[in-house]
């Protein structure tokens, strides 16, 4: 069996997660038992949320177990099965966590064999995975949006924001993104096709990134799909219709523990919003249907996904510290083959 | 035509709302058109909703309009009519302002004909009228009530607060209220039947008083209706189960201008919370159902809501200003006659 390296969560992190909270480790693959399969992983994702579970806290999932490997999902092909479900050279995604192999049980193991004739392995931890699926969620389960409708998404450049922006042009809404920096805002308007996008690093406060939606948004927002929280909801907040719906996803400004208060609670009622939060892996009924519009629409060509790739397992933890302060560019992983 | 006194609106509030923002006038009633009706006001409603409109800010209501009559709920008897669909002596509830009189357009003016056998007419603009109805609407339709979940109102021991915990029994909920000082708490536990009340002054803080609430609600808090804002709000979402919601009615913390941020807004995603607003009047299809139920607990004696009444049109702005500070205890009225 291969030697395995794999990178552990050492220590939890005081505020700002470091370089040094990791730690790589080479281990001995273990030999496959009956009904097992070892998946030589290709792609590594890195996601915002692995930041919240790298805390002790109290939250939906179970936190990072310390000196273990990091979990995430990843793509890569089976090297040796002793399973029917699988055979030798499947390409499969799964959830094998920061390491270059992993034994996976076939019937338990969430392995799932993918098509890569019309989208790249890559994809599917991006835009026709997980990612993916959250935008689709969010936009039609909770933001519920409509045909004249005008949906704003935060970090509209990564991997979840880009699919929000493609998946709600697909159902004739103006599609507004905020992203940080011109080449984001440049990305998202040119390549990804939304209407416009607001670069929040021009703004200081909440007040004048609302005022910048305002041109953006000419007859006001009625869904809003959040990702960072902090001042940037604060702003869309301001400019939100009544009977407006937000979809609450992520919230990266609080990740490392600084609060981010609601600034304008208020607004909820006067102007009748709904804000929902939503974890995608709970509505796993849903996930066939929103991959399959999402997979039709990367196959086309009709949306084009970015990646932010970073070479080799070791390069992981900086890769994903850089993620959480927006240093990527679309969906960030991790190339291992 | 008699002499009627009214009280107007005399300019906006500077922060706290104050009695010389208000204006006594008299005035000759006009006689009456083909349709109208004269309708002499036994009570005035006062509620925390008029501290919003006396602002010029945007908001779900066009702002009271200064130099006029301050708009509200009433209920009183037809002494004139120039219509066929009410008579002399018809006991009616509407929306007739801060005066002795208002002649009221029998089609258009809003006026509907109640029935004091059971009902006593002042309820008519609490348990059985428009705060009852707010009660309701929160309850079933946006937290959704369900038998063996808990429940928790603020202002507990006030119009809207008192149905919320009432119909939340007949649910088969534990209902817990949140309410200031131990007359109030115990009316709360022992008149209405709430499970148990917190007081929240006996709290410097949300997570203190998020600790008391933890005692009272051991299975966490499944629903919330908020009428309050502010740190109550804090703590009752630091205890809130996955998949809580929340109605948001009123924030009457933040009425005169304070800034009233949600500390804790990450926890709507952690513990996928639905937070909605709502204001009651727009579902006006639901009232004939809610004041039905209503109507009958009060009727039957299950429900024997406790009202503040204030002598003399000339004492309205001081009760409206003490309720705005707690100082009523129940459905805060003006009795005219």
């Amino acid at each position: 069996m291969p030697q395995n390296r794999q990178i552990f969560l050492e220590s939890r992190p005081q505020g700002e997660a470091r370089a040094d909270n990791f730690k790589l480790v080479t281990s001995e693959t273990p030999p496959l038992k009956d009904g097992e399969v070892l998946v030589r992983h290709h792609y590594l994702s890195l996601d915002p949320y692995m930041r919240g579970r790298m805390n002790d806290a109290k939250s939906y999932a179970a936190p990072q177990p310390l000196g273990q490997v990091m979990q995430g999902g990843t793509v890569g092909e089976v090297v040796e099965s002793r399973s029917a479900k699988f055979k030798p050279g499947d390409k499969v995604v799964g959830m094998g966590g920061w390491q270059e192999y992993a034994v996976v049980s076939a019937e338990q193991g969430g392995l799932r064999k993918v098509d890569t004739a019309q989208v790249p392995l890559s994809h599917y931890l991006g835009a026709v995975g997980m990612p993916g699926v959250t935008a689709w969620y969010g936009l039609t389960q909770i933001i519920q949006a409509r045909q004249g409708q005008t949906v704003v998404v935060s970090a509209a450049s990564g991997a979840v924001g880009s699919a929000v922006g493609v998946l709600a042009k697909q159902r004739g809404c103006r599609a507004v993104g905020i992203a940080g920096g011109p080449d984001k805002c440049g990305y998202v308007e040119k390549e990804l096709g939304f209407d416009a996008c607001v670069d929040y690093k021009q703004h200081a406060d909440a007040p004048s990134l609302a005022r910048a939606l305002k041109e953006a948004c000419p007859d006001g927002i009625d869904g809003y799909f959040e990702n960072v929280g902090g001042l940037v909801m604060d702003a869309v907040m301001l400019r939100m219709n009544a009977f407006g719906r937000v979809a609450l996803c992520g919230m990266i400004a609080g990740y490392d523990g600084k609060p981010i208060p609601m600034a304008y609670p208020q607004l909820i009622l006067t102007n009748r919003l709904l804000v929902q939060g939503f974890i995608v892996s709970e509505h796993m009924e849903l996930w066939p249907q929103a991959l399959q519009e999402l997979g039709t629409l990367v196959g086309s060509g009709k949306f084009r996904p970015r990646e932010s790739v970073a070479q080799g397992l070791e390069s992981a933890p900086e890769a994903f510290l850089g993620m959480l302060k927006g240093r990527n560019f679309g969906k960030q992983v991790v190339k291992l083959v």
